[in-house]
């Protein structure tokens, strides 16, 4: 199957021009002005358009077992929302219960994976430790394509990872080559404060954000700097929400550190207001962690994107319908966690970042795809509109608009932290490994398309 | 009992006047130009001298049991060789074992310090928690004089505690108008650096400071200060030995946070050089935690107290002698951890500190009695020389010198980590509680002679 | 003349007390419990109250020639404003005209002052540069009890001082003992932006912050810190009116150096939002430099005050009416620049700052008083209630409330940037050398009682 | 012409990978695996080696006039260096007298530089103001190739740019698509230290350091800072060679502001220790502004490059004899300014970068050529292996080693302030406009082979 983009402005994370893409079997094959193509090919028209290597959303929970429900998208509706939107590839987590064989776990996420439309990874958390983990960890590495490990430093009596497991944890990782990552929030604090706020009463989701406030999160970022820059292992720390935490990242890579962060959409645009509504659902519908903050933490998430402290845009897109949510009206502690946006995603930052003047096209690439691609080893494959490279495209047009809802969605919940949000910049085409899986607001993503994608562990030279 | 001291400069931590001192029982009586003075009165002649508060060490560890053995000073030969050093006031610390009674711990501390030749107070360490610990907390805030409590981040599996017993522990101090301090050092990264290094068959005293190195330091500075902000308590912490540390510190602190910090005079004149010394019994005598740091690391504390983010200095004295050094021969991690000073501290910070111009004579006064007082709420008894407070008064003469020497100390441990260190500016007479103790190198103490110092809990208006 | 304030507690920067007050003459000469006092002394009742040091403002301009007009409050009318405020001692500038004598203006400024009601003295500008300033510095110092210097880095084509006469005068200082202060604006950058908002026919008072933005005045704060870096000189930062400027200071603060910073009232309470407002009188009556900021900037000065970064508060009480105003109605940088303040201050601070918790008692007396009195060396003097001190006095109800109103105010102008605010915690009396000036609502104070305050040259002991 | 490199790894910023690059011309027209080329091209041999974009050294000076002589290197022979060390293209400067025409003083530079063998650009200098230098800042944005213009803040008496000048030159390069550059250092300070220096008879080189510390040239780049963030442009800064500097950058670039910095290859590895070397040749020999610094200082700026707040690394390559240095044998302030590196600039980079673990290859690739093509936009034409890019291209073997020394090197002066280092990792073979110009240590350089690169304004999407 061949296919050629014509007359689109090709941008890439280095650099944008004018240029055709030529695509053939799940490959680009040629990059250029004026290209041949078979009279057989499918034609894209990009002129006027961008042309842009898909979306990689490194941080999404599909099919997720959490706090007694499942989320409301599996891996098919959760990917094809993602190929609606120009993200083609996904990594999402496999979360092993404490005792759990990681391999098990593992591969009971795979097998809820071969129903995705799109290209999918997995990190795998450490929720517990023993010497059986430290050997699993190797064999995913060596034999499955996995270089990432999560760390959830949040979730006391759950999946709460002590100082312990996080040192064994991150040194095991730094000797096979696979990058460490945290979910940055003080278990410990968290814990009390919600306690607290109960006992006074305060059972509602304006309870949320006041139990988890942003020096719980800036602590516990610290702590897994500290850690890393004692171990000597890179870091990535996922869903940076306030200028404290982004603070911490900073201090770090201005000491040499390797020490990444990821924004998610949700809160580069949305502030903690959400939590006053007085509808539940309204309310709860926002309830994820850490939670939305305040206007001044959305200037600092956007400055650590624009001057490079931060690296990566994610949505820990995990969607849970009113039903479920409801299981936290009379304690907010118990509302499932969790908010969606992988078919937004690329979307809100273009009209946010980009309209507004303060990312370059090829910033948003980097953020949205590039740089992903290259903390989690998987450049050039993804990332980068290259020869060789998947043909994993986004075709942008910036003119047109679209006013987000969950009535018109793709993604499932019935939910939408952006509902009503009107964005400038949005897809007239998707790409996944060559195929067209959404064009001009249809989606023709298919279940089962999508592939896994082995990331190698890194060597010396492959380090960033 | 009658004293008056004729000539001097009195200096406060708020200026410094020419006047007269005049001591009736314990308490001074009189301050002013030209005093009269019974006949009977000793007169001590301050011409040409300085008349300061007599020094508050904050920190010091006499008679402590740790490690398997016993420290060389007790209560009498300690508080005596503070008194020759100026310092008038110690402050102790009880630190239970893990699951004792606090109020038993507190009698043997107390029946330990009966000898003492010196005023001293008691920090209460929390090693554990439990009802009885919140309990206990509170019987010895209200009738014991105790209100400050200390955590230890560091020596796991011993008296480590962990964020439960630090946030538990911080709050009840809040509701008890106390407050919490700190030892910060993430014992979890101490304990596998020191098993990799042993591992390595780095046995020797120059791995102790690989093990503890300032990010182990930092992050648990870090983290307390972010566990008092959540909790809205002040926070003071104890041994502040490198920049990284400070600047968790500063970075409160400018964010209105009441955050206290301490150092050393070890730490701000020694640095980590010593830990090279091929002769065991030299390295392992500087061996203490946290450490002894790079040069850089002196500069900044000598900065934070220059610009008011570091409060106090103090000794950490806790003096061992060779034999008990000798247990580490063969593992540095068996080395007793501890050295003196409690003799020296006055006389090394004036030296380095105002004979330098770094300090003025007030702030030198600030920072090593008066805000240590008003930290831990007994200022005015103590910390300044005004009518009603007590007769503890060091009077200095800023123009004789002294060779600090093991040979010829009062304190015990056979060892000094200032030895051959001239220093210009040393007290040519001590009083404590109206007695001369010390004068023209004579050391009159008296074992017995201490009182305990009750500490009331602070209230609104006393909260500095 | 006698008087006794009883039953108060009295509030010093250091601590807390209950005593008696007895003052005789203009000297405070008892302190203590239930002191004796003759029967024909007067008596002031301070039970439940609060006894305090007499407010210091550092900063005012009474009298003051500018952009062509003169302040509505001369010596008289400002001094006594103060006295009903609290304030009993202010600092007012000398600003001499580039090319005049340094002495000449001195005199003139000597000579307004003779109606003062309460104490003052003169910081000196420096606003040229020549041989005969370099003499003229010295002579103030020597002879006329000068030891603050001013300059101004804004108002271009004016009084503003460029980097050589930033340099030569701070080393002038140094060399006499004095301390150099600065107003922080990047004069030339005010000019650039003033001209371009002009030609873009923004004329209006809501032109007045966005010609002075904050990195405009951190520039300049940054350049002054680096100068007194270099040449080892003290600072003093006039006005320190947003977050980056205190950035800077604090920064320097940490690295050892000692720079103090200045707050007002205005900016610790008003935001900008006060120039969106239609009403030309009601905008232009804010307009002052530098401007009025963004909330965030409020909660930063109130945490420099806090921790220790900023030292003092003042008013920079320079006061026009309407008509003054409107010179600048159709041109915003002709609005004579300046708010009111000076019998507001306290009770601003106090209601903001104590009233939440924000400051101790004991913390409102530093930087209202005892602070300013000593970084310009007139403590004990000023700034302590203490046996010698001036009867410099506020007895300060913490339960009476005032509704702030131009309306009912002392001072001239007829506007008042407080309008409307109602404070709890305001003076019921005030002592000015010994005389009650205020009592229960009444100003009683007397042109020309208030006397010249001289300030020594610094010595190596006197320095902070 | 055509060429084949053969069998190494190339490496580009985004990655590495193993390829075979085809020239033809001046340009690459294939890169990939197993590449055909005609029997007739020339086929240089990588296997094991590195092939990499050509160094691109944004500032030197050749052929300059300055302090009274002229430097050693001419266009040819220090381009011809260059080629020798890796180096394909440099922007050097052209720096008219005050008064005199921008244009007129371009033409002289263009003329020097015909006969330079590798290829060039300009950097124009604004060394004064007036309606002529707006007009003619115009002409040669769109004319001549230029896009970033050079300020001067030190170098009182002769170039220095004051405020007014930085701002009028920082907003004509807005409006022009152009980037302001500075060297920061505060003329005023400089100037004043230098006398002071002088008076007290500290004559010789070791005054040079004490007359431009740190805080000098920090104010400088925070001053520049705050002109761009005001006035809303980029900005570029030279040669920064302290912490300090550094940490200005670094906020500004947290706060979003898009901010550059440049280290040179000196001041990344030689501290300041050079100066009190008693051979006033050898000191006389390291005289630069700004002065090498002491270590901790190369600790930042490698923590810088590593962070990404530093991007490119230079020389500011301005070679000066011996006799020329002499200049100033009786006053350190007549030293003609500047070294030379442009030989060495790779390689020790490579050494103290790579080598030690600072930096990848492709970190390498970023900071010695890719970054500085983004940021003076000849992007992609230079700074990267990619089919149509310039054929500018280094073979790198990273196991051979050279010991640096002016007896072997190709630049004039005589000197090398790298003198004896040995570095590993050096090039064998260097391609400029696909031509050979360097090959295992023999150098082809042609004399006006090189050719002026045009730099084309920005636009929107071009700008990073």
């Amino acid at each position: 199957m061949t296919t050629i983009i014509r007359g689109g402005t090709v941008v890439n994370a280095d650099r944008a021009f004018r240029a055709d893409v030529l695509c053939y079997g799940d490959k680009i094959v040629a990059v250029g002005t004026n290209l041949d193509a078979p009279a057989s090919a499918t034609v894209i028209d990009a002129g006027g358009q961008y042309v842009m290597p898909g979306g990689i959303d490194p941080h999404t929970h599909m099919n997720l077992p959490f706090m007694g429900t499942v989320t409301a998208d599996d891996f098919f509706t959760g990917t094809a929302a993602g190929l609606a939107g120009g993200t083609t590839t996904i990594i999402d987590f496999v979360i092993p219960s404490p005792q759990q064989s990681l391999l098990e776990a593992y591969r009971t996420w795979r097998g809820w994976a071969q129903k995705a439309a799109g290209d999918y990874s997995f990190h795998v958390a450490i929720t517990w430790w023993a010497d059986s983990v430290h050997e699993e960890m190797g064999t995913l590495v060596r034999n499955h394509g996995v270089n990432s490990f999560k760390h959830f430093m949040a979730y006391k009596n759950a999946i709460m990872a002590d100082d312990e497991t996080l040192v064994k944890s991150f040194r095991r990782s730094l000797e096979l080559g696979a990058i460490p990552t945290v979910h940055a929030e003080n278990g410990e604090l968290v814990y009390q404060l919600q306690q607290d706020l109960l006992k006074q009463g305060l059972t509602g989701p304006s309870s949320h954000p006041l139990s988890r406030p942003p020096a719980v999160e800036a602590e516990a970022a610290n702590r897994a700097i500290a850690i890393a820059n004692v171990l000597n292992t890179p870091l990535y720390i996922v869903h940076v929400s306030c200028k404290e935490s982004l603070d911490a990242i900073t201090r770090a890579r201005a000491g040499g550190q390797r020490v990444y962060g990821e924004a998610l959409a949700g809160h580069l645009i949305i502030d903690d207001s959400v939590y006053q509504n007085p509808d539940f659902d309204f309310a709860a519908g926002h309830v994820m962690s850490p939670p939305f903050r305040g206007k001044e933490h959305q200037t600092a998430l956007w400055h650590g994107l624009q001057g490079g402290n931060l690296h990566t845009t994610a949505t820990d897109h995990c969607t849970f319908c009113a039903e479920q949510k409801a299981a936290g009206r009379n304690d907010f502690s118990k509302i499932p966690n969790g908010c969606g946006g992988v078919e937004d995603r690329m979307a809100v930052i273009w009209d946010a970042g980009v309209n507004s003047g303060r990312l370059t096209p090829s910033e948003f690439v980097r953020v949205t795809s590039a740089n992903a691609a290259q903390i989690f080893n998987i450049y050039p494959r993804k990332g980068v509109i290259a020869v060789g490279s998947d043909a994993d495209i986004v075709v942008w047009d910036p003119e047109a608009s679209r006013t987000i809802s969950a009535k018109t969605q793709f993604a499932k919940g019935g939910f939408n932290v952006f509902e009503g949000r009107t964005v400038r910049g949005i897809p007239s085409a998707t790409l996944a490994a060559g195929k067209l899986a959404f064009h001009k607001g249809e989606l023709m993503a298919k279940e089962g398309a999508g592939r896994h994608v082995d990331r190698p562990a890194f060597t010396p030279v492959s380090a960033r």
